[in-house]
């Protein structure tokens, strides 16, 4: 039997506007980076489409790391307010149906109207992945950097742990463009683990590079990653990322490693932001 | 010093053809499989490609394993006959250079004028990869075959046990299109080893199939996995895999997996048909 009311209810509800918080995966090949620009792909201007096209209606986005071309993302997260009758958890797949394959929201929740992704306290966790093996791996080969020269893990990670805590990280900054509007207010941030493993292989390695930290600047992990290989091919000693950081001068550090190889892989906000709407 | 003479020796040695046997990977997204055909993209054609480029001759491919569009492989082997001053084992980087970054050749070595890299008896392993999540992964969305429907990974293990063996696969096995000339001989094939397995992820897992087999017939592994999907989705039940193989009748099996998720991923030839030239 059937206990629904034969007809909805006449009152209308009057609605709020809602702070929708989505989580966003999506394979970067394709796109010129996260943030909205005219005439090209973006990831953030496919988020703006299809909720154009969902709601009918314009939206602000607000999108937590804005990330580069070629760089990818298995959690990014955006919000954007809504005044909708649509359940707010459905959202995601009303918007996976709007969306290209590269592109998927793997939630959509109501979170306070206060809440910001970029300021509100939070973790952030990338990968850098580097096939280090005679030759590059096809079905990889848009998800990893390729060396075929020896990089020794062990002096990657000694390298590494000297950017463990807080330090200023000017030296692994890229200057900021324009696009990115007024400098710095500061460039210290703090880096909570880095650890650098190996997956062996039948030849060769595929190498790690994870690191978590309140915050990252302008190609960071990138610089991090392009200074570690130094490191591993032999080039600088591990020792020597001290001084790097000690000098805070971009040129001290090594290369910035090739945007293919990064992926933010997690973004946690921390309990003193729990803003959801539910709480 | 330089002890090499400063003029090479006149007279030329008289060379022989060589069998050249290629250890290929490729993502097989953007080929309409293997096999040459004229007007579309495949791998064999863009072999043959680089081949005439480098050696400036028109060489016959025999290649190992003939995979369908979209599969994917990180050993595929084919052999051809040159004549050459190249050392054979540098033909590997030279072809390179003239591929496409989606086919890489990871070894070039000389065999036996007679080694066929279909009639050499072998061990072939492929894997079959299912997404078993609540949403797709961008990033690996041509890697994986994506359901959001629970499988029960121990059932599609026991389902995958009453395969292991000699068994005739008649039920497996897509009637031969015209392509594909003669009827087959036999469909009797052994399967070694065939292992189900799942990586837990935040939500769902990443499973698994593993076959190894001394031959698989057309269609048969991605036929097997969309077998035991019916299995893990409680469709089918494990013991329902005797009946199948039993019945030697294609209807009976469950769906054709999609060709994405497949990857050729080991190629040994047996000892007996150790072949190298060098031994």
């Amino acid at each position: 039997m059937n206990n629904e009311p034969a007809h909805e209810p006449v009152c209308e509800q009057v609605r709020e506007p809602v702070r929708v918080k989505l989580t966003v995966a999506y394979d970067g090949t394709a796109y010129h980076g996260w943030q909205f620009q005219p005439q090209v792909p973006t990831v953030e201007g496919e988020l703006k489409r299809a909720i154009t096209e969902l709601f009918e209606e314009e939206v602000v986005i607000i999108g937590a790391s804005r990330t580069d071309t070629g760089v990818h993302a298995l959690c990014n997260v955006s919000v954007f307010d809504i005044t909708t009758p649509i359940p707010i958890p459905k959202i995601a797949n009303a918007l996976n149906q709007r969306l290209p394959e590269d592109i998927r929201i793997l939630s959509s929740e109501a979170v306070a109207a206060d809440f910001h992704p970029r300021r509100a306290k939070s973790l952030k966790t990338y990968q850098y992945h580097i096939l280090n093996a005679d030759f590059p791996m096809p079905t990889k080969r848009l998800y990893q950097y390729f060396t075929y020269q020896y990089l020794d893990v062990e002096k990657m990670q000694e390298a590494a742990d000297y950017l463990l805590g807080e330090h200023d990280f000017a030296s692994f900054c890229t200057a900021s463009p324009k696009s990115r509007g007024a400098a710095l207010k500061t460039t210290v941030r703090t880096i909570y683990e880095i650890k650098v493993s190996a997956n062996k292989m039948n030849e060769g390695a595929e190498i790690i590079i994870t690191v978590t930290g309140n915050g990252f600047l302008y190609n960071m992990v990138r610089i991090i990653a392009g200074t570690l290989i130094e490191v591993g091919a032999g080039r600088f000693s591990p020792e020597r990322v001290a001084k790097i950081l000690a000098a805070k001068e971009r040129r001290q550090a090594g290369p910035t490693a090739p945007a293919k190889g990064l992926t933010l892989v997690k973004y946690e906000y921390l309990p003193e932001n729990e803003s959801n709407t539910n709480s």
